[in-house]
C-alpha cells in the first residue's frame, strides 16, 4: 500500500480488498492526507487478530505518532508493527523480495517527501511447448530449470539451447508513484520509460505560482515530466476543490502528453484507461 | 458533537453539515472508534482558514496525540483549539449557555468513559397573538418582554397579567447519549424522563457474558435501563458485525422497550422513527 489517508479501511472494505494482503505501506510523507489512515488500519488489523508482520516505510515522526495512540488506546497487538524509517534525500532501495524491487524518489514538496519507484522482476521464460514437446525425452520435473533459462542436455550429449524450447518472460511491469511535489525533473531519469506513473496534479496552469509556492505541480508540469520520462501511461491526480470538475486537469495534460487518465478510485493502475 | 470516529468530515460532507457549525467536541473515551476522525477534522478546520475556536471535552491523553501530530504535520491553527480534560468520575455540568446544559453520564466500560446528557433550556413564552391584538396600545417592541414573562402594564394603570397574553414555551428537549457502557443502573436517576437516549447495544443476549466481559450493554439491557428511566424513545446502535443483520438487535430491545428505533446514519434523533 502506498500512503492511507483518513478512511482507507472503509476504501478497502468497499473495494473488497482483504487486510491480510497488506504486508508493506510506503508513506510517502507526514502530511495529515497521506497518514491518518494508518492508525485506524493498524488497531483494526489488532482487533481482527492479525499474527503476521506488518512494516511500515515513513519519514521520522510517524512512529511515535502511531505509538503513543496505541498508548492511550489500549490497544495490544499480536503482531509485529516494523517502522523502517525514511531519512534519505537519494534514491535507494527500500524493499525488496524476488518479485519487486521498491525505491525512493526523492520529491520537491514542503516537508520531506518520497515518492516510490515499483519494478518487477523478470519472471521465468515461458516454455515453448510444441517445441518441448519434440523431445519426447523431456519430462515435466525438467520444465522449471527450462523456464530458467538452461539449455537441456539429451541423453545423447546432444545440447538443446534455451532459446529453441522457450520465448521471452512477460515484461516486468514498473509503476512510478510521484505525490506531493513540485515540478521536479530530478524525476525523469530514475523514472525512465516506466509502464505507468501517477503524478500529482494539484493544480492548473492557470494557479502555477500558486502551485510553486505550495510545493505542488499543474497538470501540464506533470506532463511534461512524463513525456520527458517518455512513461506508457500518466494517471493524474491530487486535485485542487478550487476547480469545479476535473475535465480541465486531463485536457491540459493530455495536450502535452495525450497517454493521460485521471485517477480513479478502486482501479487497477495498469489496466484503468488503456491508452 | 459527540465523538468522532475515523471519516467523520467525509459523512459531514455527505450530509452537508457545515463545518462552522461545529464549536464544541465532546468525547466520551479513548477509544478509537470514538476520536480518530478528530484529527483530520482539525486539520481540515485549518486548512479552511477557521478563527473561532474549537473545544474539545475529552479524557486525559487525547490533547497530547492531537499536539503531536499537529507538530509533525506541521499544521499552523489560526484557531484556538482548547481542550477540556475530562477526569471527574461523578456526573458534571462541562458546559452551559443560554440555550443548553452539557453533562457527563460516568459509564462503566473498560477504560475511563462519559456518555453526554444534553439538557436545553426553557425558550421564551409564545406569543398569544390574538390576545395581545385584543390591546391596541401593545406595539411589536414590547413583545420581547412579554415573552419572557412580564406583565403589561397600561398606560391607565391597568395591568395585563402574562398569562393572558402568552402560551407556555415549547417543551425544552433532552438526550442522552450512552456510548460504550455495560449496563449501569447508576444511570438511570441521571437521565430519567429524558425525551431520547442513545444507547449501545453491541450484543444481544446470546451474547450477555461477552459483553460484561468486554464492557458493553445487549440489547436487552439497553431496553432495560430504558424502560427504568422512563424515556421518550431509545435509539440503540454500536452492532457487532458478529451478527449477519440489525433486526435481532430491534426485536430484543422492543420486547421489553416498545420505543425502540436503530440509529441510522444522517438522521435527527429526535425525528427518527417518531413512536
Amino acid at each position: 500500500m502506498i500512503d492511507c489517508g483518513e478512511g482507507t479501511q472503509m476504501q478497502m472494505r468497499k473495494y473488497r480488498i482483504g487486510f491480510g494482503k497488506i504486508e508493506h505501506i510506503f508513506i510517502s510523507h507526514l502530511h495529515g492526507d497521506h497518514f491518518f489512515g494508518l492508525i485506524g488500519l493498524v488497531s483494526t488489523f489488532a482487533m481482527l487478530g492479525r499474527q503476521k508482520p506488518l512494516h511500515i516505510y515513513a519519514p521520522q515522526g510517524l512512529k511515535e505518532m502511531v505509538d503513543i495512540q496505541l498508548h492511550h488506546t489500549q490497544a495490544h497487538l499480536e503482531y509485529d508493527l516494523v517502522f523502517h524509517e525514511l531519512s534519505n534525500r537519494e534514491p535507494g532501495t527500500v524493499y525488496e523480495d524476488d518479485k519487486v524491487t521498491v525505491s525512493t524518489l526523492p520529491l520537491a514538496h514542503r516537508i520531506y517527501t518520497n515518492g516510490f519507484l515499483f519494478v518487477e522482476k523478470p519472471g521465468l521464460r515461458k516454455l515453448n511447448i510444441d517445441a518441448v514437446h519434440r523431445y519426447r525425452e523431456i519430462e515435466t520435473c525438467d520444465y522449471y530449470k527450462i523456464k530458467k533459462g538452461h539449455d537441456y542436455r539429451m541423453k545423447d550429449g546432444r545440447v538443446i539451447p534455451n532459446s529453441e524450447l522457450t520465448l521471452p518472460p512477460p515484461k516486468p511491469a514498473s509503476y512510478a508513484y510521484c505525490s506531493d511535489t513540485a515540478y521536479h525533473e530530478a524525476l525523469i531519469p530514475l523514472i525512465r520509460g516506466v509502464d505507468v506513473m501517477y503524478h500529482e496534479t494539484t493544480f492548473q496552469t492557470d494557479r502555477e505560482e500558486l502551485a510553486a509556492r505550495t510545493g505542488h505541480s499543474t497538470a501540464a508540469q506533470a506532463a511534461t515530466i512524463a513525456r520527458k520520462a517518455e512513461v506508457g501511461k500518466l494517471i493524474i491526480g491530487h486535485f485542487s476543490s478550487r476547480y469545479k470538475d476535473i475535465s480541465g486537469f486531463v485536457t491540459e495534460a493530455q495536450s502535452i502528453f495525450p497517454a493521460t487518465v485521471p485517477a480513479q478510485e478502486g482501479k487497477d493502475v495498469f489496466t484503468w484507461g488503456k491508452v
